[in-house]
């Protein structure tokens, strides 16, 4: 059984490779980290544990196209930490048998021989704002294990420091696509202009400091698109 | 000779399939289409026939490097319409020989053998609302031209005539990975704030008509993100 929090969509992937693509989202429960600004602690903070659903691949499907319709082509798996469940294999499989493509976002932290099953996975090592520390090893595990696939790496930026740990994690993978990424530390702001106004600032900054930056060449800076159009709102 | 307006960058890519990507542009001069809602009309409306340089592409490269220094591997060709221009071939190619990747975005009116070179090539066919006319044979004709390269479609929306032109084309290249945009029709606001909050009511607006709709399902749905950042100002 597979532990989900929320079901919800269709709507854009707001991050990362795919953004923009309208997809479908699968939200498990139950994550191996704990960050300082993560925007979904309720999937591990126990905040939201008497909402986790214990379920089937067949009753995701079922909740999918009673939500979704014939709507949509596209799921993505999100967390917490979906690389925790070796038991997702069996709702890839199953996509996979629908015609469904998948992408998956996770720390790097596990791996899972259903990530080779994976249409875009996303790894994302957490920066040092984050307060936790990167398994550099197992990265270098996951992507020989998914070689050939469509893998990419992101990393969010909060400050400076992060983005010289987002320039070794590069340095160490400069063949894997790159993605860095503006991170939302207003997640309590319910002003949506000004969180808008505030975000786009954070996106300039973060330009600013990558666009002189020789190390940086081959690589995409990106907002979190979501929150410019419904800022801190769950479930869309 | 090249005809340019403009050399700039780095900068992200504010648009379609390498949204985010680092960057430098090349803005060509001449335009064959007149589209009502251009945000480049000074590239074909005379305003700034007296800036436009014919260069070579030695002069081309030499400028970007005095301007984007070491920090970049990445020019994007845009215009205008630089499909105009049987010449770019040669300036294709010294990008190629010094291992720069190119990307252009043409409304698909012309085809270029050169075409072949670029890494990544969007066609963005104007759809009711620019006054424009499009050329579907000649759609096909480039696609065919480029088959097995990067390229993908891209549609401007702004009213849901549009959105079903842009429904039309993508049934008709149902393979074709596909774009959907935001314009911009706000190109004299200079409230900055108040642009913000506009384009992003579009960009949800936009979404919620394509979310539902099943007609619509391997697509992307984009806004122009620099204008989230820099507004109406020109160079950046």
């Amino acid at each position: 059984m597979i532990p989900v929090l929320e079901i919800f969509g269709p709507t854009v992937q707001g991050e990362g490779a795919v953004i923009g693509r309208k997809t479908m989202f699968v939200r498990t429960a139950g994550c191996d980290y704990r960050c300082s600004w993560c925007d979904s602690a309720f999937t591990w903070d126990g905040s939201a544990k008497d909402d986790i659903r214990k379920m089937t691949p067949e009753e995701i499907y079922e909740e999918l196209l009673s939500v979704g319709g014939e709507t949509f082509d596209h799921v993505t798996i999100s967390g917490g930490n979906p690389a925790l469940l070796p038991q997702l294999g069996g709702l890839i499989d199953l996509f996979k048998e629908k015609g469904i493509s998948t992408a998956l976002e996770t720390q790097g932290s596990r791996f899972q021989p259903w990530f080779r099953d994976i249409s875009e996975l996303t790894l994302s090592p957490k920066p040092p704002s984050s307060g936790m520390e990167t398994d550099i090893d197992k990265l270098h595990e996951i992507l020989e294990g998914t070689a050939g696939q469509n893998v990419s790496l992101k990393v969010v930026v909060f400050n400076e420091q992060d983005l010289a740990y987002a320039k070794h994690i590069h340095q160490l993978f400069p063949e894997v696509p790159f993605f860095i990424q503006t991170g939302n530390d207003r997640l309590d702001e319910k002003d949506h202009a000004k969180l808008l106004v505030y975000l786009a600032s954070r996106y300039e900054w973060l330009i600013n400091l990558v666009m002189p930056d020789s190390d940086f060449k081959r690589v995409r800076v990106l907002p979190q698109l979501h929150t410019f159009v419904w800022g801190n709102k769950k479930g869309v």
